[in-house]
């Protein structure tokens, strides 16, 4: 082994899980996504593995279909400051929108969770593009994404602004009898297009500076915002070469915005179906889908991903016939109410590999990467990736949590573990500290 | 004793605490405000006290005065979000502004920390009139009283409607593969002055109905707004006769809005300053305030509560003389920027007693009942006011936290306990259990 930093993990945690039937799952709780403890429990098995972090995304707003279980409940900045004061070690990926906040109060609460969980927070910062969460804060439709990216852009730089505007305590001045004045406590006088703000924040700095900043866009705005302002790139990535070229890609664009190349760091989201063996773990994964055999899953592949229904397939293609990318939809990339990012994904494999769709189908969840197999496979899967060097990490999601998520503990990260790509134990730092992001402080772009 | 339920204790932990040089105070450490550990410490030795509730006020900007410790730091949210993941039982009064938060979010965080908390939650809704406030969420000036409270008004409508429209997971649907229909999560389609949400909460109703509100307006139309919304009031309240007439007046303007008059509690803030003796209290209480006897005192009140200002006192006035209401300044009720309660507290008790200048210095601080005495005195006198029957209990506010919070604890908390009107152990009850006040349930007024 390099002196290459280890491997790094985050569990996600929303609701029961990403299989549509999860919240069926046997040997689990029908309504186990209402229950706060659910979500403690996961970020104690978390714990239990050494993970890193876990993650929720969010949607403030419930879905018209309740024949599948929510995934997103509770708000992320309540729940995770609550495991926060009952977990200890375990960071956060909280998602928070860019459009449906306020930056004084986002930027007070981050700030202050991250103080209270010593530098354990990482916030994903979201532009939301649901019709159903605008019609919860207002009577204005999403905006175009141009308009949610330039907002998300002001915001961003008045949350950083905000962040390291109060440099807190100061013993020189303490013995003077003052606790801050204009040279400790910044004003930011922020008067731009969105937003106005006066500040200085009433948190001070931060154990890490500031939380981390992670975005997972990847339309061309988000791929913009992302070098602009993310330490952690999300984005969905269905392949190790696809990953390469993906971090080789934002790097350069970070340093056309001045940025150092190396604070960057991407953990694409990967599913992992497991089994005994791995006939179980196919079988699982057509389950996890309420499908019953493998022709079932090309076919659900088949309408999920679009393929052959605008540019058409020659008829009689076999599922075991190299697919040609042209045979997937054209994306509109100015489309507002579709993440760009999955979408793209699903046969971004194909620029790198020949893949048949008996193959491709076990390659892709949801746009993300996917593995299905044993622990072994698993986890030598994920070690190939690892050592390839896109990747810094992954953010996995299981079909059915908890008892994805603790299978995956007790019998993939033990592997990892063993071959020594992932630590035995916390080592107490922040999540800039695992990371090796270098610490902002005022007057600093990063 | 009646049947009467037992004194509702909850202790105020902002900061340091209420006295100016609190942050410099002996046996304390000066920076302790700004670290998390304090606030968690506070926390811990209410619940040792068995003290119902933890307080926090807020005020989400920097004041300019950098020599007295700030009282608002951490996001009162994420705090007591933290808090509820480590320490059981307490219960939170949890300050947010019905100004600058958006009512979808604030619904969601509060429903979500008081299920988390399982019923442990109080809001004590503010609508917030400072202008620094103000220049961090714009750049709107603070908006006149009648609009804050009239969008208040709409604001705690909203809200309320969004806790109660979600039954959560409802078992008779779920054997239809159900999780919600239109039925148990039911749209809100609000469409206000201030507000547009269609809803419903993607948070399902929570243990207690939703949480306790709880207002401390004394201004006209914050009396009204509490007649309305609030079960608790916190308004300044500076002698147990004015508690007695207070209440009565609330619970009649309930009635008019058609609310049963019994749904409301009294639970004023009371400062507390304790002495080995009555002598050394008191000399405690004048260095509070930074000062080193009686006569500087007297001249600090005399200051700060305009005493002799506007209407003239007589030439010669003697402090052992009896004190006239008409020798303090007349309040204009329609000003933006002061709270009317704190003010117009401070002459209040002249008219139920009569009382010098040298009695009331010692009966109010900052607008709040003031008790100055032995442990033995202040247990006595709380236990008079109970008795009086005006008041459910107290918000007791310390000079120095934690060190002062724990005295009480240690020392006035037993004979409370000894006497029988309070209890020694949490019953694992809800506020609501606590307090003996209705769960709102969907179609409910309250």
């Amino acid at each position: 082994m390099s002196t290459r930093r280890p491997l790094f993990l985050s569990a996600s945690i929303n609701g029961s899980g990403w299989a549509g039937p999860s919240w069926q799952a046997a040997g689990t709780r029908w309504d186990r996504w209402a229950d706060p403890e659910h979500y403690f429990e996961a970020a104690r098995i978390a714990h239990r593995g050494r993970l890193d972090a876990v993650f929720l995304s969010d949607h403030p707003a419930l879905p018209p279909d309740g024949s599948r279980s929510p995934h997103h409940v509770f708000d992320p900045i309540v729940l995770f400051s609550a495991i926060a004061g009952a977990v200890p070690d375990i960071g956060f990926v909280l998602t928070a929108s860019t459009t449906y906040n306020s930056p004084y109060n986002l930027a007070r609460r981050l700030a202050s969770l991250d103080t209270i969980s010593r530098g354990r927070l990482i916030w994903n910062a979201v532009s939301t593009f649901s019709p159903l969460v605008a019609a919860n804060f207002g009577d204005e439709p999403v905006a175009p994404r141009d308009e949610r990216y330039r907002r998300a852009g002001e915001f961003l730089q008045l949350v950083k602004d905000l962040w390291l505007s109060w440099d807190g305590p100061v013993e020189d001045l303490a013995d003077r009898g003052l606790l801050w004045d204009a040279t400790t406590a910044r004003p930011v006088e922020h008067h731009g297009e969105f937003y106005d703000t006066s500040g200085p924040l009433n948190v001070p700095i931060g154990p890490q500076g500031h939380p981390v900043v992670a975005h997972a866009g990847a339309s061309e705005q988000g791929l913009d915002f992302a070098a602009r302002h993310a330490e952690i790139i999300y984005a969905p990535v269905p392949g190790k070469q696809v990953a390469a070229n993906r971090i080789a890609s934002l790097r350069d664009r970070a340093e056309a915005h001045g940025r150092d190349r190396d604070a960057l760091r991407l953990l694409p989201g990967l599913s992992v179906v497991l089994g005994d063996t791995t006939e179980e773990a196919l079988r699982t994964h057509e389950a996890n889908h309420g499908l019953a055999s493998e022709e079932e899953l090309l076919d659900h592949f088949v309408h999920r991903s679009g393929l052959g229904t605008k540019p058409e397939i020659p008829a009689g293609t076999s599922p075991d016939e190299p697919l040609r990318p042209e045979w997937f939809p054209i994306l509109t990339t100015d489309g507002t109410f579709q993440t760009v990012g999955h979408s793209k994904a699903i046969p971004e494999p194909l620029e790198t590999e020949e893949l048949t769709l008996r193959q491709l189908a076990r390659r892709v969840e949801g746009g993300h990467a996917l593995m299905v197999g044993t622990p072994q496979d698993v986890a030598q899967e994920i070690i190939e990736w690892w050592e390839a060097g896109g990747v810094d990490g992954f953010n996995v999601q299981f079909p059915v949590t908890n008892r994805d998520l603790e299978r995956f503990v007790d019998e993939v990260v033990p592997i990892l573990q063993a071959e020594g790509v992932f630590p035995r134990a916390y080592d107490g730092g922040t999540i800039r500290d695992r990371l090796g992001l270098p610490v902002p402080a005022p007057g600093t772009i990063a």
